[in-house]
């Protein structure tokens, strides 16, 4: 087990009718800015829940804030808060929506342009925030990164800030989210979990078992998700795997390999695919790519998840990596970029991007350019 | 799965060397009293290590707080504290240590007298502690809860104040405890996990797998940790262990059943039992006791901890209960009172202070001094 540090202080409020408790979280007085993304919160009640609980609040409302949030349209609303004199704010969306409020945050309190932030990868300082989750996926409701991304030229990077100070995951208001979104959010749990986990065996038995324990949960709740999105107790499920899936608790004293994430930043920022399908595309081909190096944890993997126990360690690898894909599949999902139109030319251009920025992803920091154009060309 | 607020803020400061950050944990400035108990930190080194970080602090020493501590000692270094006008408090011992100092960091704001904060059962306002946590079993150094004793009534209570700022656990300093202590602290380590867990399946199948994930865990490093206590990767497994198994990290969105516990508590308040092996003589007898109510999560844990998958599902629960027997008995410890020389009187005592204080435990409040009499009378 690797020497660690964790601390994780966002207040964690879980349930049907939770979002009432908003304005016992917010200290009264604050001038508060309330950041949307489309409209979907008004359709299913959200709006009308936050408004009623701030009726006691100054209130500031941004919306417009997108899937793969912007710096350009995350400037707008720092101008905004700053004349404003905005001193809290809460985001009410999925992980675009609360990504974009964590460079809203500290871009309230830094005197140069928002991308600068972005670039130096990290704030220390920052508006408080709270955030109203609608969309279980990222994580980024009890941890303190988000991923921004630049239009004018087609950049997309991690960026880390403070925790938020509390969040509110009602399950109910999950019930009417577009099937596809689901599917991807599931994804996106699954790669989380995934990339803290698929390194070597050994590290820490606990740790081992508890990503193991997402990867099950997800793996039973999935179907009838996707069947039948309005059981309560099924997406109060999927919601708290999302949670803890990203939040640091299955990450204590192990290595990790983020590598999955950077290649999809990539194919969203050149494509705008969504954030969770193209994990489903590169994980499986990141795993046929590295399968010797992760062999051993690979087989774990094979036998704790999905029950293959039979033959030698690379067919129970390459068996474990094939029920990874169908997994994806099931979800509805595309697991090879030539069903979602993406050829030579992109891998070229990631590939330079990567060489680029001299990028060394991974476990072992062994992901340059040339490994991460191998893992695309494993998904075609 | 039931709506739940959780917030843990301490920090955690994990691996081998990590004393030597205590400096930097602490607010220069502060006035520190540093709490131990016995002389054992003075001979494994962590006394040393703790008097080299803090040189640059004005350092108390308050020595001497006991196994189940008593508030007539705390009651001592609350008036020292309040002498010297200490502002923080850090602890450097085991649970009782840290659960004592917890004491008297609310004691340090209080006017009365600190039994009555003890019987009020929390405080709101504490001096900001630390710790260093040199035994792996009650979880206090990452959570809010204390238990202490009074010796002039042979009483025991929980008492709640505020989490630790930062608990820094460096398993080396376990190699040298006394193999019986090890063993009280896997065992508390295991009924912790067991009263968060063994209620009704189905309230949520990611705490289910987490709390299953420690008692696999704990399981499969016992028999080695119990033959050679000084191999890193197990005491630091244990150690984390210990503290994700009552941290609240398992207990989001689920009933607990503490009754187990507040039994024990008596068999110490009474007979100075170890805690740790008051809980593996109760468990047992509480399971047999309620078996009926819990079968259908005896069965899950027979089969997914012991692989029990044979016979009714009466017969599973059975086996599973004689399987956590065993796993006591392989640690070294008595599982029943007659082992440890206690009968019928204390029995009737503790029907009588439980029917006194009209005590309902359990996860239904239906564990009333009747039903821990019929508890105890299947521990003999």
């Amino acid at each position: 087990m690797e020497n660690f540090v964790f601390q994780n202080p966002t207040k964690l409020i879980f349930g049907k009718g939770m979002i009432s408790h908003l304005n016992k979280e917010i200290p009264q007085g604050k001038r508060v800015m309330v950041t949307f993304g489309g409209g979907s919160v008004k359709k299913n009640g959200v709006y009308e829940q936050v408004k009623k609980a701030l009726e006691s609040f100054e209130v500031i409302e941004f919306w417009g804030i997108e899937a793969n949030p912007t710096v350009e349209t995350l400037r707008k609303a720092i101008q905004l808060g700053k004349e404003k004199g905005v001193d809290f704010l809460l985001a009410v969306g999925g992980g675009s929506v609360l990504d974009g409020t964590k460079l809203i945050a500290a871009g309230l309190l830094y005197e140069g342009d928002a991308w600068e932030l972005v670039l130096q990868g990290r704030s220390a300082s920052a508006v408080p925030m709270g955030t109203v989750l609608t969309l279980p996926a990222t994580g980024s409701e009890m941890n303190s990164g988000a991923v921004i991304s630049r239009k004018e030229t087609a950049e997309k990077y991690p960026f880390y800030s403070k925790y938020p100070v509390f969040s509110i995951l009602d399950p109910t208001v999950t019930f009417t989210l577009p099937i596809h979104q689901v599917a991807c959010g599931i994804a996106d749990t699954f790669v989380h979990v995934m990339e803290q986990y698929m390194t070597t065996p050994g590290q820490s038995r606990l740790m081992d078992r508890w990503a193991e324990g997402i990867l099950h949960t997800l793996i039973e709740i999935a179907p009838d998700i996707i069947r039948k999105q309005d059981n309560y107790e099924l997406m109060a499920e999927f919601m708290l795997c999302a949670t803890m899936g990203l939040n640091g608790f299955i990450a204590l004293g192990v290595r990790q390999d983020w590598a999955t994430h950077m290649i999809g930043h990539e194919l969203t920022a050149l494509h705008g695919l969504t954030h969770g399908a193209t994990l489903a595309i590169v994980l499986p081909g990141l795993l046929r790519t590295l399968r010797e190096k992760k062999l051993a944890k690979l087989v774990q993997y094979g036998e704790r998840i999905w029950g293959i126990n039979k033959g030698s360690e690379v067919e129970r690898a390459e068996r474990a990596i094939e029920k990874t894909e169908s997994f994806f599949k099931s979800l509805g999902l595309a697991t090879r970029l030539n069903e979602v139109q993406i050829g030579e030319d992109t891998i070229l251009e990631i590939e330079k991007r990567f060489n680029a920025r001299k990028a060394a992803y991974g476990e072992d920091q062994d992901v340059t350019g040339t490994v991460a154009r191998k893992i695309l060309e494993n998904c075609k």
